[in-house]
This record gives C-alpha cells, structure tokens and sequence, in this order.
C-alpha cells in the first residue's frame, strides 16, 4: 500500500510504502530539509508544515505542543500513513529573501520488477522424494532388502537408470526401517546430474513423509552470511536467517584471513568458524518453522573464491600469489556433514563454482540468476564491495575480472567510514547556499559514521555544490565553518560534535575523498577494459545490472556524477540484490536452471587486471570527478 | 619336472613333483603301504624295496642301517628325486600266502589345466595411472589448479568424459603436489563402471610413478582369509599373504558370529576384528615387496553374505530369520580408509555382490572366475564347505542354493575332526584283509585328528572293505580289535594311542558317520532339486567344478564311492581351488572381464531349500552310501 507525498516549494511528488519515514523519504526524494541529527529528533531543525493529511509522529522534547497543534511536525520522526502533503520552511535570509531551493534529481533503482532478468523457475527441485509399499518378503521372493526397494523404485520410475547409494548408514538402518515401517517408506534422491544419470538415495524414511522436502540456499559472505530455507514442494522460501561470518575475528577482509589461514591450525580454524555460522543459521531457521536441521535435503551455496576455499579446508595460500591460481575451480559435491555441517550424513552441499582467485562462485550465482547466459543482450554485471566484480557478455561470450576497488564503498579508508548499520549517514543533502547538510541515518539515530552509500551521497553533493573541484580538493576560500583545515588535510563537518553519536566531530577529509576517487576510478577502469578487450564500447551495453547489498542504497544519479558508474540511459539500469543468494535460490527449486550454472562457467573468461597495462592507463585517467575525459559523462557535463 | 614311480606288486605307475613324499604318492596312487604313524617315522611299518633309482632319505632308528644298505626304505621319510621302481613287501599270512593286494581306482583333478574353464585375461585393471607434465600457470593462464590437470588429462585423453573427483585430501594438496613436483605429476584415475562415464581421480602423486600401480586381492573367508598383491603393469602375483580371520575368537561359524553381532558392541567389534586381519595381511604382502600400503590403488575382495554384511557392519539379524533375507546384496564401493582398513583415503575397495543369504560373493565371484556366464555348456558349481552352496547353469540361466551340509567337511560333528593342519589324516587306506590301516598326515606327523579329505578317504575305504554297511553302520562281527563298542557308538581306531600325537586312540564313530552321511546327503539332494528346478538330470551336465580348498585334496572316486559328488563321467570334473580369490584376482587385472561380473549376479536366481518338500524328499533318499537309489552311482554299483 503505498501513499503519495507531495513536497512543497518543491513541487516534488514521490510513492512511499506505509510507514516510511518522512525525513528518509524526501532525502530519496531529492528534497532537503536542513537536518543534522541524523533524524534522532534531537536537533529539532527539520520541522514541516502538514498542508494535507496526517502523520504518525513521536512527540520530541525539541517540538512545542502549540508548533504540533499547527500541524508542524519534526520530519525525522514523522511516519507516512496516508497522502499527504507536507512545506518545507524557506530558510530566510537577513535581507528577507528565501534561500532557492533545489530539488536534486534522484533515482532509485531497487524497486524495478526483476521478472525481466531472472524469468521464472519451476518447481523441480535437484532432491525429491518418493512414497513406496514394498511387499513383504517371503521364502519364495527373499532377494535383498535394497534390491526388493531398488524393484520398488523401478516400478515407480521404469524409465531411470537404476539409482545409486553410498551412504554407509543407509545399508546399516536399511533392514529396520523397512520392518519397523511395515515396509511403507518415502526416498530421498538426489538426481543424476543428466537424465541417463543414475539418481543417488540419499536417506529412507519410515512412512509417508513426501509432504515434507526442504532445501537451504547459503550465501557464505566474507562479513555476513546468510540463508533461506525453502519448501521444495512449492518452491516458497519459509524461513531465513543470517549472521556475521564468524571468521571475523581472524581479519575483515578476505587478505587478512588468507594470511591467517597460513598459521599453525589456521586454515581448520577459519572453517569450523564459518562451518559455526552456517550451523548457526541453520538452527535460526529451523527453528522457525520447527523443523529439524535432517529434514533438510539438499544445501546450495556460493561465496567468493577465499570463502570457498575455506570453506573445504582448501589452503587459499596460491590465491594471493601471482599469478594468482585457485586450487580448485569446480568444488566437487560434498557431503555437508562431512565438514561438520549439521546435516544428515547423505546430505549433500553444492558450492558454484568459482572463475579465478577474485571472481568467486558468488559471481557465478548471480550471473546465473539474471541469466546472462541466456540472453542476445549485452550486460554489464557489476558486484561492488571491497573488490569490485565485473562481468560483460550475452548468450555467447563473457569476459570477467576483479578490480581492487579498494574497501572505501565499506567503510575502509574513510576516516569516518563504517559498515551500513546503525547509525551511519546513508543519505546527504547539501544546502547550495548554507552549506548546511542534511544528514539522513540507518536507524534514525544520531550519526556515528558513514557507509558506502552515504559516502556516494556527499561525494556528488560536494562535488555539485562545488565544495569539492574534480581532483577531490576542498576550495579553500569558501569560508564556513564547516569547511576547515583538519590533521588529515581539508575536510568538511558533516556533523558537529554535539550532533554526534561518537562525542566528536564527524568529518570527510580529503584523503577520505583521495580513497573514494581511487574505488571508484578502478572500478571505472574496469568496465573500460573488459569492454576493450571485447572490441565495444559503453554504448553496447543493453544492460547495467548491479548485485550486492551495495546496490540497494545507491543512488543512481550520484553514483554516476562521481563517475562510478557509465553514464548511460538509466533505464538499463537493474538492481539485482544479494545475487549470489539468489542464484542458489533459483537452482535450489529449479533443476533444469541449476543445469545452466554450467554453461556460466564455461563461457566466462577471466582478465587479470593487476598487472594489465591498458587497465593502468584508464585507471590513471579516471582518478577524476566523474573522468577526465568529460566525453564519457555527456549528461553530467550538461548538468 | 616330474618323476615317474613304478610301485611292485600293484604294477601302477604315477608321475610326481620333484621332492614329493614317498608315501603321500603311494596313497594318493591308490597303493597300500602299511603305515601306522601318519608318515613320523616312528612305527617303521611301512618299509619299501628301492629295485630302480634313489631316493633321499632322512635317517630314522626304526631302519637298520643293513636294511638300509639292500635299499630297503621307510616311504614316509624318502624324497622321491628321480624315476625309481618300488615294491611294497606282501604281508604273509600263516599259511605262508602273500595277502591280496588291491590298488585303488583314485584320482586326483587338482593337477587339470583351467585354462578351459577361466580363459585367458588381459592387463587392463580398473585403475590407471598417468603421467603429465602441466605448463605452470601464468597472469595469461591462471585457470585452477584443478581445471590446470584437468585440462592435461583432456589432451592426453580426448575421447573420455572429464574425470571427477571427490576426495576432499585430493583437493587440498593438489596445489602443494604440483608446485613441489614441479608441475610434473602422476594422477591415479579409477575407471568409469561404462567407457561413456568420467573416471575419478583417486589421487595425484609427485613425478612419474606409473611403473608402480598395485591392487590388493582379498578372500574373505569365514575362518581364514587371503591375500594377493597384483602388480597390475602385468598382471603378476607378487606377493601373498593369508591369517584366521579374527572374528574366529567370536565364533567358528557365521551362525554364531551374526548371533554375536546381536550382542551390543558385536556388530562393531566383528567388523574391527576382521578389518585387522585384511590390515595385517595388507602388511604382510607390502613388506615382502617393499612398498607402503598407500602404494595399493585398488582393492578386491569376495566373501560369504555374512562376512560381507559383517565388513561393512550391517547387521547380519535378517539373514538367519526365515525368509532369510540380506540387507544389501550389492555392495557400494566403498573406501577402503573409511572402514579402518590402510589404504590411502581415497581407494576404493569392492565387494563381490552376494545373492542371497547364503550365496554370497565368494560364489559369484568363482562363477564369474569360471565364466559360466559366457558358457553354452551347463555347469554344476559346488563349494564345499560349512555350507555347501551349489550353482547350476550357463549364459542363459542359473539357478543356486546353499544347504546346511553341517560342518563335517571342516572337521566339525566328527569326534576326532579338525581342519586341514598339521597332523590331521588326509589319506586312508585300509588292508583288504588285515583291516589295518596306512595314514598319511598333513606334514607327515603323528596322527591328531581327521580333516575333510581323510574322512571322505576313511569312510570310502570301511565302506569297500566291508567294515561298514551302506548306512553307515559297522559290521558286528569282523572281530578286529580295531573294530569296537565305544562310548559313542562303535568305532573303527584309526591309530592307537601310543601311535598318536594326542596320547589317545583316534576314532571314527557311527556318530562321526552318521554326520557325514547327513553333510554328503544335503549336497546331493541340493544338486537333485537345483537340476529338477529346470527340468534336468545329472547326464545333462558337461562340466562340474569344485571350488574352495576342500576340492584340493579330494580324491574323486572316493566323493563319487560315498555319493558326494554325482556318478558322471570323471573327465567333466575340473577343480578350481580358491574360485572367490581367482575371480578377484581376475577381476582386479582386467576391466573387461571385471565387467562381467554384472551378468553373472543378474542370471543367478536363488532357490530357498530349507523349507523345500522336494529337498526334504531328495535329502531322505541320500542318506546311504552312495544312495538309496544305486541307478544314479551305476559305476559304483558295479565295482
């Protein structure tokens, strides 16, 4: 149920969901309302006048009963329950006149239908389940207890090969269970890879069990993990769960962690700590839908390379090395409880593949979500965290690479940088006159740092309110107070002290700038040189589709006013999610698109970009705002 | 090189081995020689004349060194080393009349070539190794390691489907094995069932190790098991080794060892004790070569549905329950390490598939060793043992039963029965007239007991000399102090006390007979009910093959005098020796024929004799020697 909000002076109409924010609403909105706070109600500054309709609002000591009785209401605490419209107050400057005010245009993609690049799947999961009657065995029919179930089975299904069983535990239970089931039992099959494959039986239940086939889809993160579990009789995902990867502690990022993976008991300790976390998960969801982690019958998961690698106990040692070779590309299937999972011995674990040591099985997943492997037209697949992914390519090709993009859009190498949670500035407006910014947080609460989204947001409003020239550079001759001379070069106060959550300043300095020019730069170099190698250019491209949790805060307009992303026709923009997640989702209920993983693999292409030369020159040439070569951003340059 | 012996009076040549005993070859020859003491040397009865040739003899008080000189000789100390004509001294009766001397018809098939029966096989094991030098990875290069070796593989094998893997070691050594090996390594791949399917690389090794590939031939057998070590470059026997099974100390026979498996802990430790002794023959045979356990790429074993379900700790319960059904009847592959057995982690072991309850795999396995599957003529199989279990047929069908012969064969149900060692009589003969006896013994010692062979030999012999009655019953009046009421019934003494390793006068009983006649019984029932299951009589069979050791020592006439083995004629009966290990061994050299197996355990249908009324029938005539119905022994009959 959405509700419209119409933004005066600014005339802007925008759709929210019921209970939105107001103040969260008109930062996406492009709408500044001067805020410092970061919407925890205590600056009391972005007060609004309700023209029409009402809100659900918290009283705030910074509100007085006669300003409420007026309909003036503090935006930031302010929920969106029906139509409304809602001034914004006009700053008054001394010799009367209203600062202008300017409405940014902002672009959201994250509420795009998807159906276009994920299609749909069926309901046609890699594991199934069959209900059997055997008959009773008798002095004239006493062939095995398997082979009289193998008869069953061949009865039921005359056209499959005959299927296979490894499972130690299975021949032990086997006998007691039929007698115990009077002979009435439900198998579990994992399906040959290929029709003329054999299927495997995974378990034997006593009963009638078929009502009941669950799977788990995990994306194994370097920071969070998390995952679904999924009926696999209608395809619904029914429960989810996640948590900090608990490799955490051993270093946040994948270098750290191979480093550690080199010490003594290293290597065995960083997989019991992700082992822990998808134990963990499984406990979460199971208990969500009181089911017990055996009943689940088949496990999908993707993570990068290093994820991957640890996950199996794989030294990631060579990943790290020139020329940077994996151990292994294609995991083979596991069993889950081999490794400690808690999971039913003959459970089995797939893990996608991974193409080089920095475009993990996660890239996989996602590519093989949006099938690219499907389509005539050109994408662009972009993942941006710590190191950026990139993949280009249709039905018949693919190229890939990582680029160091640097862990400025997490939150590394910004002084004030933190990871999207509580308290980080998300969304930032700057007033074109004041210099006043308007400081919107996760959470609602006062600022206690900035995320990668956040950081997007004040790079480009510096950049246009020309607080900040192209190279990064504060102008020194501004003279405001929140403009200053700091111990890390120039900088500029998005929060003072008081309206912070840490007790101090809250700033942005020009090496944190230096750093996202970087990020950024070598993302841009990236797409350059992948598109190179193919022979095309920017304007090929039919398809802009970015994964990643990343992607669901950005904003698009910002992110290519910084030169983040191509400056193309924003409706080939898509924004795809956890990708990853939802390739093991996909191929977890769909079994004939869990078979085209393998046609994803086999057509990327990996360039190694570390020591590429084309891939330096474009690098240098993008450490500008948006590039040095204005050619490439027509719509920025008119602006 | 063989010798030929001329024995005087009885005018019978035979050809021996070079170094064979002189009195072992009379008695096999069917010659009497008066001999008391097993072959000791101690009652210096059974001196012989040397007219022509030498023989080596040890010294023994019981000759005098005169006799010796006129070439007189004790045949139980001589060595026959050359052609030599001997005569045996006539014992004269009062009257001063030689007594009659009779040779034995006997015959022995041990010496008869198999070649007809198991062909010939080629060097084509279902493992191989090949040897590859990679091209160390480059920034232009950097596929995986894995995908690196795989991609080797493919050129040095383009016709095959890309091998799996599954061994998790595998995956995280490979990295290490190739860079230390320096790119040039050995991969270890086990062959797919079918040419269509991936083989799977059981491991990598450093350098090229393809001169050395091993696998391991086991028989599992109930009281002893076996080993061979086959270097499968040719196919060679290298080394072998053999124990007790060590479940022995649990039990001498499968019914109690599976009701020791009910016990709590029974299961398990069964399982541990004869997973020792394959560990300790796997010892045996390495140190005798010189190589490491992990140097064995395959393993092959056979064994009776108990002591199969026992390895792999199924619980045997079902199998001694009527309807007397197995858990498993086909065997996962299983790796050896995963059991406790020393093997590298990633080898497979296989397990010949059993059939039923009591036809297990050491059957199938001989069946398949003598390729009845591929044969037009029909065969009778017989393993005797504990069970006798029988298999009729050729490549179109075959039928099979096991019946409880009871364990008289192995010396069990006998008063004075032992198995096939050391002082257990193994031939017998007995003076027309005197009714005294000549002994030969396992390991010419004095007498401690009877093993299978000597009872056939023994009761053959009472029974053509008139000492027993075709129902197994001693005449009363011989009067012959070694024909006596003893305390089981009467007896005949085969050795008096003080010619006796045990200090007591060694017996055969009625009782003794009795069981006998029962054993041999349910044999020839079994064949009369297999053969009527597919409308057949005995003339219908071209070839009868005796498997196990039993079959080693029987002398032919004999089995056929006392109606163990059908009166047909002797040259279509072949002799197998350890079929089970044969088919292993076979099966470990060369794929092709491995493959056969499938088609022997598919046409080999199981007939349930214990509660069969045509068996029943059958079992009550066969209780006489030879028969109650002498037209099926017209042979015997007429002698």
């Amino acid at each position: 149920m959405g509700h419209n909000i119409h933004f005066l002076p600014d005339n802007v109409h925008v759709t929210v969901e019921d209970g939105e924010n107001l103040l969260t609403a008109a930062a996406s909105a492009g709408v500044y309302i001067h805020a410092y706070c970061g919407g925890d109600g205590v600056c009391g500054k972005c007060k609004v006048q309700l023209e029409k309709g009402d809100v659900i609002s918290d009283n705030a000591a910074t509100l007085k009963q006669s300003e409420y009785d007026k309909g003036i209401r503090l935006a930031c605490k302010a929920k969106v329950v029906s139509d409304i419209t809602v001034r914004i107050p006009d700053i008054v400057k001394s010799d009367g006149k209203a600062l202008k005010r300017e409405p940014k245009t902002t672009r959201s993609i994250s509420a795009r239908s998807l159906e276009a690049l994920i299609g749909t799947w069926d309901v046609d999961p890699p594991v199934g389940k069959i209900y059997l009657k055997l008959p009773p065995p008798t002095l004239e029919d006493n062939i095995s207890d398997m082979q009289r179930l193998m008869r069953s089975l061949k009865n039921a299904m005359p056209e499959n090969p005959e299927p296979t069983y490894d499972h130690p535990e299975l021949i032990r239970e086997l006998s007691l269970i039929l007698r115990e089931a009077n002979w009435e039992v439900t198998v579990i099959l994992l399906h040959g890879k290929r029709k003329t494959e054999p299927d495997r039986i995974i378990a034997v239940e006593p009963g009638d069990t078929t009502d009941r086939l669950y799977g788990l889809a995990v994306d194994i993160g370097t920071t969070t993990c998390s995952g679904v579990l999924i009926d696999l009789n209608n395809g619904e995902i029914i429960a989810d769960g996640s948590g900090y990867n608990s490799q955490i502690g051993y270093g946040e990022d994948v270098i750290s962690r191979m480093i550690y993976a080199q010490r003594p008991g290293g290597l065995k300790g960083l997989q019991q700590k992700v082992i822990y976390t998808i134990n963990n998960i499984i406990e979460e969801v199971c208990k969500k839908v009181i089911i017990s982690p055996s009943d689940i019958s088949y496990i999908m998961t993707a993570g990068n390379t290093v994820m991957a690698h640890l996950l199996l106990a794989i030294n990631p040692k060579f990943l790290r090395e020139a020329p940077y070779v994996p151990s292994v590309s294609q995991f083979p299937l596991t069993k889950a409880a081999a490794l400690g999972i808690m999971a039913h011995p003959s459970v089995r674990m797939f893990l996608y593949p991974c193409v080089s040591s920095y475009v993990g099985g996660d890239i996989v997943a996602g590519v093989h979500a949006c099938q690219m492997q499907k389509n005539e037209e050109i994408s662009l697949f972009i993942d941006i965290g710590t190191n950026g992914e990139i993949v280009i390519g249709n039905k018949d090709w693919m190229v890939c690479a990582a680029c160091s993009a640097g862990p400025a859009f997490e939150g590394g190498g910004i002084k004030y940088g933190m990871r999207a949670s509580q308290g980080a500035i998300e969304n930032f407006q700057i007033h074109p006159e004041t210099f006043d910014p308007m400081i919107v947080t996760i959470g609602q609460t006062k600022p206690r740092g900035i995320c990668g989204s956040g950081l997007i947001s004040i790079v480009s409003e510096l950049l246009a309110a020309g607080v900040i020239d192209p190279q990064g550079k504060f102008k020194r001759d501004l003279n405001n107070p929140r403009i200053r001379e700091g111990e890390d070069r120039w900088e500029y106060v998005l929060a003072w002290s008081r309206d912070s959550m840490i007790g101090e300043d809250i700033v942005i300095t020009e090496v944190d700038l230096d750093n996202l020019i970087r990020a950024k730069g070598a993302m841009y170099a990236g797409y350059q040189t992948l598109l190179e190698s193919v022979g095309m250019t920017f304007s090929d491209l039919d398809r802009v589709i970015l994964a990643g949790n990343f992607g669901a805060y950005i904003d698009l307009e910002r992110a290519i006013t910084i030169g983040l992303l191509p400056d193309i026709e924003r409706d080939r923009f898509y924004y795809l999610g956890n990708a990853s997640m939802l390739g093991c989702q996909i191929s977890l209920t769909d079994h004939r698109r869990f078979r085209d993983r393998v046609a994803v693999r086999t057509l990327m292409t990996n360039i190694e970009l570390s020591e590429n030369p084309n891939f330096m020159n474009h690098y240098m040439a993008a450490l500008f705002l948006p590039h040095t070569d204005m050619s490439l951003f027509p719509s920025v340059k008119m602006k």
